[in-house]
């Protein structure tokens, strides 16, 4: 069985990481490509690392049509654009995926603090991190897909802050990501002469990553808990590593937190809790999330790291992963590809 | 049908790639990762992208049984290596492919010039590019896989060697490669301190790539060709981009020139003919080889561009499409990934 | 004695990099900073690299008043701009060194081919490139300061083709540059994740370098020489690599052609003629243009490679030596320091 | 008046920085340049970006002699080497700058713990961080130059510390560095196809910089402090980004945090406390260290991120500065020029 896929967003980085995974994907056809910008263009003229692969015309969505007409909608647009069509996108029978951030809260007053006046706050997804949430996303009909530095940050936290064996008033997540996670869209910041030898930290006690962090870890642990989240921008194109720093509450070696990971992710196709600490190369162009963790001498700092392809796990492999799920096929289909090393 | 396939050479980055290829190739089973570094370790310990995916103890090959067990051996050695052992290799049933450039020449005597006296001067391969060499491939027990400076400059110059539409003394090959292309044996030059924001040329007129060039482009012409190669080390780790300039002897004008392009390479899965110039971002991570054109306002210099990746195109992703010719699997199998971008 | 400078264009790279030189030259007082961007910002808000060391106010230049204020104006503004306002600084008394392409070339012609209409057609610059033209540079009032990639083009080239040692017709210059040499506009091309980890040739026969590095090496030759060049783009940020291809015309040995570049080149300050090969971090952050030569073993073919960095001998730092044969100085004033390696 | 300064170690990256800072201080003569490895070379046959301004030849250090043919002795040579001669040079008149780790632990203990055995454990250094130490230094005849880590958490961590505003009990500082820092010795983790696109921890909770940073902070604050020091490897050549994540023991605001750091660092010449928060390009080539914060809306958390350029303040420039104060030198003499940006 094959289902038809579509793609609201094509000229993006987002856009462009779904086509590259669904033209391997044995049971996707991908039935659309649209956007605003670009239109009457090949999807392989904007991208052309998919000339003769995926040489499909780029139109105007039109939202009252697309969810009648495929299975899937990935909606691949920047944040504040999805939800002034994803009610209109509902109405049909398609099952949705944002990748924005658009649905993610379950407070819209925290997305309208960060973001701007929602337009359809009624509407909300089901949160798409499948390692957390995987029986409702196989059950839901429309997906908030997590956004980057969250699907690194909380899958390195989980066991711990779930356990409690943690301070959990003194959580840090420093973070070291590469430009692709700004997009296409030009910046200063992201100028090559800027950024292609350079270092920096931003918005680093306001990142709107931040309150995603933190309403997932407070679910975790059934109280509130703040992430202290601050990003790097690094001269690498694809990749995010997160260094998690917290104070051990309770005593416990290594070895037993290692076994405490082992054993929470046992049945995670995509995550590897490895002896060592992982390095953005082990995953980079693959959905794998890797996770190493080192104690100190004292048995009272931990650190964990965790590495992603901010545009695999953190994006587009991801919404592909809770595609699989809702859609009923094994979970990895399309995603087995291991990272590309060196 | 499946087909059991050794790496000899399971350490390097040729390997690595072989690896990556290969787990996800349906018509492949990983039957032995071989080493004389590393034995005892599991493949992935060495690739820790490989983590999960091909957990495979590495041991050490022992060539009078390798050729019996399985069907196809890559040879992932250094040069001056693969020289001492393939002999025995070819005594057992399995195909063989070198990704060294111990068997690349007709003339022994070239190889003893830039590399070493040859061990086994005797025993030849087929020149695996299957671009020009395809029938003679399909039919071959052991193949010679071209270099990866070789690979972007023969197909970017063969459609006008052969037609003689150029100069063929005033040809020019300037190349610029990533650092992968080096291996994983440290030097200074691809130290980071280095090589990470440095440009530099290195064998400008002696790269032992040359003579290889040379001795296909000579084919393609019927006559004595040189390619006047000069390689330049960028501080990328993967793609070549190889520029070709060449001062033309007849007058043809740019629409023709491509049309020559297209022509030739028509039949070609694995090289797409641009209406711009390729660019590096375009095949990293692909078996493709991209080529562009552009001829000056007199008609008289062309320059013609190609990208691969080296690892791929360039060595690995190459030896693989040779296996699928020789075995005669559809010869894109296990290798339509499209590339990495951004 | 001290003399007052200005810098017209001080928000741009070539500013920055005017402002990095003069504030350590014993003999310069920067007496302004003019732009139409960024007005009543201090300079270091702009350049933060510069903070406590240069927090003069940028203001709007008032070309009226400006060539009488100071004794040197810099002119760092874009190509197409400053033929605007030129005429009228040079109604005043002070010097001035244009760093754009707008007075460039001897035939007006040539330059509205490549840029466009030209709005004070009757002014003209000495082309100040001082290994050249110095004795001309000492004694002018205006100069048109080269581009980068002619600099290290011609300063390459110039000894073999004055003595016409090498076939003129078959001259091919592929050159490699950082980055920065766009500058401060925010393109596509120069997005991180475009040219983070790729490589590119762009304008490979049609880039507006080209004319000008014709230009110089036909007064050199006396009689029409075309060089051939094409540019690529190399993920550093700094930093230019040259290299020339030529054939040779009649036979040298490798050591006569560099005595040829070392008697040629004897009396100059900033032209290093080195035994080997340079490398682009021979020569970044310093005024520096490095060459070296390696001749294939049949003699034909001869590889000339020089390297400079964009900003200072390509732009800035050549700009400085200009100021300084014009202002009676030593030639190396401000320029001494070395490379910044690694 | 001019002094006399040699070298030990000459073939290094520190070395190298110390030859580049050297040649344009006014009030120094490179009076030796001494390495066991490539004596009889010139430097710059070693650091090609010194030819023609420092050939000078390298000699084997006499150090017998050394410490009373010049005035100042910088020792470059890596970790458990300086011991073994520091004594003998220490028997001359020279003044000595050793930038090795060997000397700088008040207890040796402790560095026997993360080193080696000490071979001279009754000499010790005066820790040569001027912003701390001065009138020491001013006094001493032998300085520990510090690390490039603890330069940069130090700094950005003292004010805090010192005035105790900060619960001292869960201090983290999570730095980045670029690859030089590791030095001139080949190895995996700074092989360009390893590092160049690439993000990695190491040392995460055991680094060898964590003591010396505790040491210091301890000092401060005048009872046992712990930094919680996690490393970073990013693909730059230079600079450090060292981000301190620190918890409010008492409340205060951003303003007067900052004034805090303004007056801490008044009359620092190297020091700039900035309004928003530095990045590695605002220092790198400098002898600056850049400090900016951000405090989290409620006031608790707060981020201090503070740059150097590990090779210049956090080492070679650091050690001139140094040697400036010990001579009577104006202590910014040599060290003026601005960071190179882009």
């Amino acid at each position: 069985m094959t289902i038809k896929a579509a793609v609201v967003g094509a000229s993006g980085y987002t856009g462009e990481e779904l086509f590259r995974l669904l033209v391997g994907h044995p049971k996707v056809e991908i039935a659309g490509a649209h956007d605003i910008r670009n239109v009457g263009k090949a999807v392989s003229e904007i991208h052309p690392n998919l000339k003769g692969i995926l040489d499909l015309k780029i139109t105007e969505p039109d939202y009252s049509k697309l969810g009648e007409e495929v299975d899937v909608v990935f909606v691949a647009t920047p944040h504040k654009v999805a939800m002034k069509f994803v009610p209109k996108l509902l109405e049909g029978r398609a099952k949705i995926i944002d990748l924005s951030a658009d649905y993610r809260f379950d407070d819209v007053k925290v997305y309208e603090k960060y973001y701007a006046k929602h337009e359809s706050p009624k509407v909300r997804g089901v949160y798409g991190l499948p390692e957390l949430h995987r029986e409702d996303i196989k059950r839901a009909r429309f997906i908030a897909n997590p956004g980057c530095f969250p699907t690194a940050a909380i899958l390195s936290l989980a066991p711990l802050v779930k356990s409690q064996l943690i301070s959990l008033e003194h959580i840090i997540i420093d973070a070291k990501t590469g430009t692709s996670g700004a997009g296409v869209t030009l910046t200063e910041a992201t100028h090559h002469s800027m950024a292609g030898a350079n270092i920096r930290a931003y918005a680093a006690t306001t990142h709107r990553h931040a309150p995603e962090i933190d309403q997932e870890l407070t679910k975790l642990a059934g109280r509130k808990v703040k992430g202290n989240f601050t990003p790097h921008l690094i001269p690498v194109v694809r990749g995010i590593l997160s260094t998690s720093h917290v104070f051990m509450k309770r005593f416990a070696n290594r070895g037993e937190l290692l076994d405490l990971y082992r054993e929470f992710y046992v049945h995670e196709p995509f995550v590897r809790v490895r002896d060592g600490l992982p390095e953005v190369n082990y995953v980079v162009g693959s959905n794998y999330c890797d996770i190493g963790l080192e104690l100190d001498q004292e048995g009272k700092r931990l650190v964990v790291v965790s590495a992603i392809d901010n545009l695999t796990k953190g994006a587009s492999g991801q919404a592909v992963q809770n595609m699989n799920l809702m859609s009923g096929f094994d979970e990895t289909e399309g995603l087995r590809s291991p990272a590309m090393r060196p």
